[in-house]
């Protein structure tokens, strides 16, 4: 039986075929390590293909290669969610960047005006960028770029944060379409 | 030696890798069915992984099966686009409404103002959720589902329409972000 | 010594005298009853005469009688401050509605996006007219006010959401002006 | 008997209590310096409470001791009004600044756009920031207080600054609330 | 010798010819009418040709044939002026409300907040077309224009609004790109 | 018989009178110069004494004598038209830019976002300033000005970009207003 707060979406999807093997354990990769499954992989579960794309490319930004730590990427996810107001984003990876700074109080700068958080001046830029990207992407010149290579970003690590920037720019976009809810245990993560 | 005109964006990135056999193949058929490879996937192609992952999402999104016919799929990008005013997208997609749909003014109209198009209720409803979801996703609540189910479309149907604007929310960006060249032979397809 | 955990704001102000007799015992009383003295007093705390000018306002609209509930003048304290993204108000309040609601969740909500949660019509409508105060005040008109008639609130209950809603955008201008610093206690409060 | 010009506001109010006796000689007081009360007050008075925390801190804010002069206080008034488009606080303060300026054309077009007026630039950096306070507050950063220093201004100037523009904020917004109706004695005052 | 108060504008212009004999008697005809030549004229009039065309339209559009009366172009004028906060255009055309309606206030509130004027429901709809085309010019679709049919505006009526609003868009901006300064005597004319 | 494709706006005028032998005679050289009579004369012939206000204005401003080129002219009409989302100014102006530079490319980037467009400091200058005064009206001072000034700009000059700006923010709004629909002929002019 399904409890109410085991509601993940508003909408009612009829299942586009069964999950891969390869799902099935990366699905229990994460109860096992996170206790739970993250409700975005469930929402997109009702078609494995394109679960299989969200992941791909999700872990690709979040963890893969990249000058950015991962606490960057997160700090880039969360200050664009601010700006969308996206509450499935700002749960699910507010907790991420509390556990990955070991700092509880930067995860709610962050999701609340990154402006107040005492940066220092690269990582400013980087936030900064990522939400005129987010507010203004059709304003962004050459002068917007070259802010960053002046904190010494590379043009690869202009693509990490232009792409994570942009990814949550769709990620926000979806869960607010659709009304995703964050699981539960995300909350008290890392307080 | 590389022209001017081939110049594909604004950042200069080092290599990740070499290409794989499919992916090889997939630029031989672009070449092959279009004349050209599109510009966006030149710029992914710095790193396979990440062609890889923009690849299976976009095939997924604009060409897998959904009741949205590919016209639709297309105006949604193009709508989204237009807000946003995203040079590469524009042009790319703008040729693509152009060509689905045998008619030129109509991708003009999408382009430039999607308000202006003599639209059936159900597409006019589709374009409504998608500029406001890219315009205010925070301000999205259930009344604008309804909405589109007002017009006939099932749950499936919206997630289709939000991910596409979604998706384009996305890309905008990237290209906006990178100043992203679309090739020029978009320009005189299907005027 | 004072360790920079105690930072109050940006600004160093001049003390303009002594804090009275009754000031003393009302920050006494909030050191016993929450086991700290509020940022924002302390801020005020330069000048008596302002400190209880902003004192007798806040108490008359924030535990006077009302036929508003504290908890929903709490939310409608952080629906407003989420709008002004106010890192101080957020993190003070959001604490507040956490505790009064016994539902941490519900915070949460407020916090990043109102919409976000399932509330009954009657708060939903007094949430609406807040933000549009906040966002668009001089587009409110008497069908805003008609619309919350219909919720079934009097004009006095119309005018305490419309006062709770006016003060927290003054309150939210006053911190980020001078950068107000929440107290830490606040974060770890009712999660 | 009420003559259609005496009202007040759109909101019909029960008593909370009677005046106070020091209420009823500064209403006393008004009647006897301007001819009339303002309506501001008669809309507070339905409680005596809610009036004497208006009065006090309006008091303390326009009249009490600072290094900004009244004009200069009425000025940022005036320019906050003007964004918000607040019929009464402009009709109000519009006078106050034509009033002490004697200079009717200045209170013109501080009402109507402060940009068209030729002011030095410690005043222009005032108003700028009220503006920005008003329209954009969680964009204040320190830069922002920077700007102001830079003209002289101290940390105690900044906060009252501060202070009168974010309680414009906040009685704009109460006035929009519930339609609150200038005296029309404002309107010839001083012209 | 030219005094400070003689300033029409931010710009130093060479004159590109002599006026005409007919416009040499309309500039005698402004002074005997109106005490001054408005300032918008001998702004245009470095250049006869430029000077004739905006005299022809504005002419026209504001003192020919129209089931509008002259007050309710002036009232369009102004609400839209409002918008675009211009100082020029609220001091002239505020000065014409003032006088055409015989009612001071009613001037003041079309020039602060239209919607604080308690006006009959068809000249509420013109003056909320107005606003809109004059914000979101792209949004306007045939839904408004009914909105006005539903008032009993005629086709032709739709266009006089239309034509009004669109021309103080224009002449809005024009004020403000040079700084355009208004004549003294509209201060004081119908107060 | 008149066919749909003639139909050239959503209103339905009564004529105001016949057209003048001058009208004709104009009406006549754009059937021969251009192959058909712009949908905005049409629009406009309804009433000559409009028409003719009209064609003046434009044919000073868009023909007449300017250090602007026509080419420059056109850069700002399609520019405003595009922040303004008009469908039928980026129809018909966007054609004039592909056919003035001969640059079919550099007509779609200024319709779609000039900032895409790699312009001379001069031109962008020009068009920075253009799209400032149609989104930002009320915020143009002194320094936007003097920007102009920098790039060589005369004061002439700059009252020709502002003119030209201003007349598209009112054509823009004329078109949404009444749904004009540009000449079909446009779309395949210089591609």
């Amino acid at each position: 039986m399904m409890a109410a707060s085991d509601k993940v979406m508003a909408l009612d999807l009829p299942k586009q075929g069964e999950l891969t093997e390869r799902q099935q354990s990366y699905f229990a990769k994460c109860e096992e390590k996170l206790g739970f499954i993250p409700n975005v992989l469930k929402a997109y579960a009702f078609d494995p293909a394109k679960l299989q794309a969200f992941i791909d490319m999700y872990n690709d930004l979040m963890l893969g290669d990249s000058n950015l730590t991962k606490l960057e990427r997160e700090m880039i996810a969360v200050a664009v969610s601010s700006v969308n107001h996206c509450y499935y984003c700002l749960t699910a990876h507010g907790a991420a960047v509390r556990q990955l700074s070991n700092d509880p109080e930067l995860g709610e700068m962050i999701a609340m005006n990154y402006r107040a958080a005492d940066l220092d001046p690269r990582r400013k830029a980087m936030l900064d960028f990522a939400v005129k990207l987010t507010e203004r992407p059709h304003e962004i010149e050459e002068a917007d770029r070259e802010a960053l290579r002046r904190q010494g970003l590379s043009d690869r690590d202009i693509w990490d944060v232009a792409a994570v920037a942009s990814f949550f720019n769709m990620s926000n976009r979806m869960a607010s379409a659709v009304d995703m809810r964050p699981n539960p245990e995300y909350r008290s993560l890392a307080r």
